[in-house]
């Protein structure tokens, strides 16, 4: 902890650090002070599991795994030095990758630099690259950015119109699949295989892999031939994981710094694994959110930044805590739910849209706000109202204004600042909402690590997949698709999904017929 | 209801026009049906506030107003003529004015063409537009696209680097406001003036308005003499208005079919205004959503289109529903609160973010998927997996598989489905959820046209904008802001507020000291 001070000051604490300064503030707060605490077992409880979620014990008890996102950013503090040295080498190449980017060593098959990054990836291996590359950008990226995060064929091709036919050569892609087997990610590549082997070109001198040793995807990168590999390993889940290759790697390649992100993110963990209470500030505002949620049933929580750049940090924090949260808990007195539902977008933009309702509609959530004091470039000072008033007064003053309407209805909000948004600065917020992650379920008692439910969505599709396959053959054998012969075909329970499969392939004319030809199947 | 036919199968309706076709399909709900009707006398109820919306009453009890974005698509149906002119006035200058920027008649002070568009607005001023325009975006717009929506400094620096400052001159920009005194857009243009004056040129050369007759925003740019002012009314409200000028301008600037839009936002409405149930699909859906939220206490909606372009629709539901209907009825049993909260991306995305949460979390929403069946693009065809699967097919399997997944662990949900993305299905989608709005209003009992408890941040901001010229005006004639002097200077109530106010102020390099100085402002 040393290296930072911690001052309190009426409701609010704030952290200093030569590199950056941020506090927590809850003098909006109706119910929450920093003497407020739900359970003073609680957090030398949650230091404990905490304790042991560093040192490597399998805290992901359903997968039987580690989990260590918090080695990425302190190699050292891994159980054993194989997994420091990976994480450091890893470090390492991606610098050297970026830098042989940058300066054409590594280039295209006419030995060309590469202009254009597409970063193909879902979920955790999507998001927070999103969220970090807009909140740190200067729109001076080295190079142009594309992302393709589904499985719409739609977007293939808006990106390709985007980039320009003729400059497809010159486009580098990250492809990130933690496990290697993300569907959408397979059928992603698979594609632009096809695209690009129709133009002349090879994808595979234009792709990088970001994989679990091992994978499909490694091997198929492998085999392929691809221009390299860089590493996630499985104590790193998808939504922890914006500090590892899977998000350190395309950053380092728009020319960002990853060092600084790694380095905030370092030293928030320092204040975050601290046993002083409410010094830490991952504790401190855990208390805050368990009282809110767990305690007083709400629910919801709506985070404003009002920052544009940090317009998909919502977002970030909707996968974050909903996926890690959201569990079913088989108890002895039944099943219990838990979870913590996150929207929001921007201040003081989201007032326009639903601050209404947070006034005046149901009073199931609550507010975390953000506000960044530090602005650039040349709109700052310029003079929007007489009397020296700036744009940053106005986005200022709105915030407030609208925490001082929330209080006076009875609304419940906290806020954090942030000296700047800058790499150290914005390293510190992830790690200290992945701390509080895992800080809220230990008090909840479930294991935020895993994701268990995902899959039966998953199997579900599969098992759909199955039934086009076989519609696909039945199409191109010129087989009988009446309702009558498909009827004897198929078992009742399939009979709707195969009307909506049948009508997206009439509309890609794979069948033939109008749509009203298949209605006997929804009877 | 001649140019649609309705047909119902199973559990869903579908709807067919020669320029479109959408179903409803309630197969995976929990509960209802199209017999399902919660209170028989609710549809005829609605039905006459309904019509006597369109008719000119002044349903906006509290702004004493009438309401009549039906009007924009159907200009015959304004209770008096001069509002139907003016309406179709609107459409013709729109398309005049659009042709003259795209063949430079309309150009920048140099006589040459314009080639990129800015749109500045905030809420209802810009939310509909980024939807659509990304929804029918076939990344071929005519101009270049920018957006700001916030008093956000940093942002108009990114917006002039992005687009560099020797292409300044090419900039047109179109400024929304209905009420003409937005703070956020006054902040924009004024800080956009001071830019293009720096750099010798005219902003007012360079701008459009969108504001009602006479509003202060309307004076000034004609005072300014900006290249053009078109209108938006009173009757419109900032949430209803992406079919007016405020959208349609924009729209037609990037060379997108708004004609498209009105016309099937036009259709939309006379199956929307019909008496038959469960024939009217707006009815349809609104007892779908009134039985989940305040039947069964469900507030809350999840938006799932499985369509990269319609990612920002969540986002525009989140608007159009919770400012409309997130409000405090004053009952004889004392305040009553209504409200939906909305959020969702897209699919499959989302299933690797929230998804979790959705299934085995608290089970306290209802979703709404959307599909879209029609793919373009050399992507739709290719073979991503043995047995001819598309990537388009596991789009829609994925859906039906979440959809699967939910319905099996009891969670509510239903689907839209829309044989294709175009002007005219979206126009019809946008009309379908502004008449659905309307109804649930009627059936809660509120009015959705208002928006009262905006104002209070508003106020709140302003009285510390007041603070902040009187900290401007401290520092600059070299004042005591030291703790002492500011406490005595002040109200209690202040400090807080004083406090952060100053934080800002010494990051901008206006006030001196360290961040510790002021700190005795927060005991």
């Amino acid at each position: 902890m040393a290296a930072w001070t911690i001052t309190k000051t009426g409701k609010s604490v704030r952290y200093t650090h030569e590199r950056g300064v941020f506090s927590l503030d809850f003098n909006h707060s109706l119910n929450f002070d920093l003497t407020t605490l739900i359970d003073p077992g609680f957090h030398q409880k949650a230091n404990k599991v905490m304790a042991d979620t560093e040192k490597g014990v399998h805290v992901n008890e359903s997968e039987d795994r580690m989990v260590g996102h918090y080695w990425l950013r302190n190699p050292g503090l891994a159980p054993d030095k194989g997994i420091g040295d990976e994480i450091t080498r890893a470090v390492d190449r991606i610098e050297e990758f970026a830098g042989n980017v940058h300066e054409g060593r590594v280039a295209n098959e006419a030995g060309e630099a590469f202009k254009y990054l597409a970063v193909i990836g879902i979920g955790g291996s999507q998001l927070g690259f999103q969220c970090v590359s807009k909140a740190l950008s200067d729109y001076r990226f080295k190079l142009g950015l594309f992302t393709l995060d589904n499985t719409d064929p739609d977007s293939v091709d808006a990106m390709i119109r985007s980039v320009g036919e003729g400059n497809l050569d010159k486009v580098l892609f990250v492809v990130a699949s933690k496990s290697g087997g993300t569907t959408e990610i397979r059928n992603l590549y698979t594609v632009l295989e096809r695209v690009y082997r129709e133009k002349g070109l090879l994808f595979s001198k234009h792709a990088v892999a970001v994989t679990m040793d091992g994978s499909a995807m490694y091997e198929y990168a492998k085999g392929q031939q691809w221009l390299d590999i860089f590493p996630v390993w499985d104590w790193v889940g998808g939504r922890f994981s914006v500090l590892s290759p899977v998000g350190t790697l395309p950053l380092a390649l728009l020319g960002l710094d990853a060092d600084g992100l790694l380095a905030g993110a370092y030293a928030m963990d320092e204040l975050t694994r601290s046993p002083a209470y409410p010094d830490n500030p991952a504790m401190l505002l855990a208390h805050y959110m368990i009282l809110q949620s767990e305690g007083n049933g709400k629910h919801h929580l709506v985070v404003l930044p009002y920052k544009d750049k940090l317009d998909l940090w919502g977002k970030f924090l909707q996968q974050l805590f909903m996926e890690s949260l959201g569990k079913t808990l088989e108890t002895d007195n039944g099943p219990r739910h838990s979870g913590l539902s996150i929207f929001g977008n921007k201040g003081t933009t989201d007032q326009h849209s639903y601050v209404q309702q947070l006034l005046a509609g149901h009073n199931d959530f609550f507010a975390i706000f953000i506000k960044v004091l530090q602005e650039k470039g040349q709109a700052v000072d310029t003079e929007v109202e007489e009397g020296g008033v700036t744009m940053g007064d106005y986005l200022l003053a709105f915030c407030h204004g609208t925490m001082n309407a929330m209080k006076a209805r009875g609304r419940e909000s906290m806020a954090i600042t942030m000296e700047r948004l800058d790499p150290f600065s914005l390293g510190g917020l992830i790690a200290l909402f992945e701390r509080i992650v895992g800080y809220i379920a230990a008090y909840v008692g479930i294991n935020p690590y895993d994701q268990p439910q995902v899959e039966e969505g998953k199997r579900s599709a599969k098992a759909i997949i199955e039934i086009q396959k076989k519609l696909n053959g039945l199409a191109s054998a010129g087989g009988d698709l009446g309702v009558d012969a498909l009827k004897k075909s198929f078992a009742p329970d399939e009979y709707h999904v195969i009307y909506y499969l049948l009508q997206h392939m009439r509309e890609q004319g794979r069948v033939k017929g109008e749509w009203a030809d298949y209605d006997g199947l929804l009877d």
